[in-house]
C-alpha cells in the first residue's frame, strides 16, 4: 500500500582537517542558529553538549523534524543528520542545502552520504 | 582507507493502529527515561516538544549519541531513529533492542528499517 512518506532524512560523515573547529560548540551553535533562520525552518528546542577536551553533540529540533551532529575531533570527523518533514513544501533540497553547508562550515569533506526517504 | 566508524544509526518507521498514543508526549517521555536506564544509556539533554492536536518531537541526547522520534497520528506512524556510538562498548545490540522496545510500546509494526554503520 502507499505509505505517508513524512520527508528527506540525510545521513554524512564529515570529514576535515581542521579538529579544532569539532572541539568549538558554540560556534556551530551560532552557525546553526543562521542557518536554520536562512532556510526559513523553525526551531523548537536544542540540546548542545561539549565533552571535556573532546567533540560535542548537537541537536536542534525543528518543526520541521531536526539535525544533529557528533563530532570526534580526534579522528576528525563528524557524524551529520538532517531530516526535514514536506509537511507544507517539499524540503528536499533544504536537506541537501543543510548539509552542503555544514560540511562547507567545518572546511569538511563528505566521505559517505546516506539519503532516505522515509 | 580504513575510516572510523563511530556506531550503528537505525532508522525506522513506525505503523500503530493506536494513534493515541502518538499525541502522548508524557507518556513517551517516561518510556524512553526508563529504557535508556535500563539499557545503561547516560542521558545529557532533551527536547520534548508536542504539537497542538497533533502528534509531538522527541529528541534525547546520549553521551552515546541520540534518540529521537516524530510521530504522525494522522497517519498513524512515527519516524523513530537511535544512534549508539561504539566508544567503550559495541553498542549495535542495544540500538536493535532500543528499537525493538519503542516498537512495542507503540504497539507498531516496524515497517521500514535502516541500518547504517557510520
Amino acid at each position: 500500500m502507499d505509505r505517508y512518506t513524512p520527508g528527506l532524512h540525510i545521513l554524512a560523515t564529515l570529514n576535515t582537517s581542521h579538529p579544532l573547529l569539532l572541539t568549538d560548540v558554540d560556534s556551530c551553535r551560532h552557525f546553526f542558529d543562521g542557518l536554520i533562520l536562512s532556510l526559513g525552518l523553525t526551531k523548537v528546542g536544542e540540546v548542545y553538549h561539549g565533552f571535556p577536551k573532546a567533540g560535542f553533540t548537537a541537536i536542534v529540533c525543528l518543526t520541521e523534524s531536526h539535525v544533529s551532529i557528533h563530532t570526534w575531533p580526534e579522528h576528525g570527523l563528524a557524524t551529520f543528520d538532517v531530516f526535514l518533514s514536506n509537511f507544507e513544501n517539499d524540503n528536499s533540497q533544504k536537506a541537501r542545502t543543510f548539509c552542503r553547508e555544514t560540511a562547507a562550515f567545518f572546511s569538511a569533506e563528505v566521505v559517505n552520504v546516506t539519503e532516505v526517504l522515509r
